[in-house]
């Protein structure tokens, strides 16, 4: 199995419901660095598993929707928490969404997994991981 | 599948016994960066896989044992080595043994993995991983 | 010229006032990884250029007012930019305002310098430094 | 599941063939932070999954052969482009190959996978995977 | 003093002559992940020190015209030896002129010091700094 | 002003006296990863402030003379405390006989600064820097 990983970020203000949440049912907001990962059985004929230049350009476009924005006012998001297990599926979704389209070429169609990782400090991260 | 990993550390003193060891059967000692991570198929109606808060309070909690001591002196490692990969599974197995009991909410007996990295250096680290 | 430095985090939302700041003016987040550094010329009789763990404590203490909230609704940052060099200068000028308090210890009213560095993602970070 | 891992590190010159690569067709280089992990089901009698010794020591024999070097110009990659994941497939089965001739202990044959991983700059990296 | 720093990265091709150089000598690469730091003793009204999106995209600029190329092709290099501390002047340097030019506003001129880091690999970096 | 850091590490035992110190007065233990910086105001003609092999050669040298061992037992530490200042001043003062010796080469004696920074967690570091 290979995959390949390219890493950008969001920077969102958002707040949770739910008492479990403690202090962070405030208003606040995170910086989430974001790795996201595609993982296929076999490379092509260029020797890769997907274009790494695409996989950033298009990882930069699902993110250019969300970041520098409260994700309390993302119709996308209402009624759920943005927690950063749900960020991770959305953008996972999303990225997957594209790879369908053939944006990211049609090698990339034969994909078999592909895995996003939110930072949201030095010390905590959430991961979704998914099959096309 | 969804997961969540907390960050913390522990500082300890310790030394082995077995000729495979070279200079590491002195009496010597080691940070061990620990990451714990939880990971579940689904999130609950908080879109959470797991309370990060008591998270990172159960692996503080777990680690508060281990920290600041002589490895060679706990009983719990009587006769045995504590390598790297046997501090990750023992960190894990009392986590899981936590969660059992409740330690982290009623919806993380539901969790389907726990993993144990402990990082001994900037070029060395090693895994345990488990299900519940 | 001795250091010690420790590392803590917070997770605000806030805006900018002014063009320069792009997509920044609208309302948006950041965590930010903050690095406390304390400098003096000597050691005391312990072998401390400061207590670290005291350290680790004071500068949990400034960031705790400041975590988890919407700074544009602080009253101490009022027709203020909380940019990441303004944040760092504040958070500088709390920590000395401490020190001078007696919070570190007596020793620490020696430090010579305190440098408090603010990542607010992989990709950039602000510092400020000053004297005490 | 226990896994050890290590961290090198190859310095290297190469170009690529293929309209896909785009300004990478031109002779460039990279540092490739290697990382490779050893994963195996149990421990042995000392309490490791694998001699970490030796697995440094073979590590850095394997990339002996590849640092300092025009990928280009190497045999073993003649016809082929040496991108990141074809290093990370290379790298893992010698390590594969050493491990099958013995050269990190008996009880490495026990050994279940492999898994390599080059980080070829602060926000990409691949990796290759293998059962042995 | 406030500074502000941004990272971005290079991947060259290159070689060094010198005995001191052992296996450098040959022709090989790197990848140098790059922080420009821009330092100056006051903020402006917005409460910045410099632009960061200006800063971001100076450096890219100035990186753009070194980036996937042998180094010993380019005539600025002609009979130097591109080493890490060479390189990190160089980018210094550019930068400097660009502020002088104006490119990152009119306020960056009153900037004090610039301070460029290149980390070569996980066990090594070079930095040069020079006032304005 | 150039200057060149190369990274490495120990792994320790220790134990300190005074109250100040909490749990850490307890035989514990620690991996510093250990940051040598060599500065300098000029080049040499080969374009290098320091011969970057021979600068991890003789960190390596000094770090074996402390590593896998308990600092509580070591004559050169009797009766003071090795906390992380005191290693790094240590570890400092070494580097420069070394360079006075003559083992970093003739031009290595033209150096201004060496500094070391020992991180003894993801959370915590500490520096000592001095002239030559």
């Amino acid at each position: 199995m290979f995959s390949v990983t390219v890493r950008d970020h969001i920077m969102v203000a958002h707040s949770f419901t739910g008492e479990v949440f403690g202090p962070a049912q405030r208003l606040h907001g995170a910086t989430f660095v974001v790795d996201a990962g595609f993982a296929g059985e076999s490379l092509d004929a260029d020797g890769i598993v997907v274009d790494i230049g695409l996989a950033a350009e298009q990882l930069r476009a699902v993110l250019a929707d969300l970041t520098y924005r409260n994700l309390d006012d993302e119709p996308a998001f209402a009624g759920r928490n943005t927690t950063t297990e749900v960020l991770a599926r959305e953008i996972a979704d999303r990225l997957v969404a594209r790879i369908e389209a053939g944006a990211l070429g049609e090698g990339a169609r034969d994909l078999g997994r592909v895995t996003v990782t939110l930072h949201e400090s030095h010390i905590a991260w959430a991961s979704y991981e998914r099959a096309l």
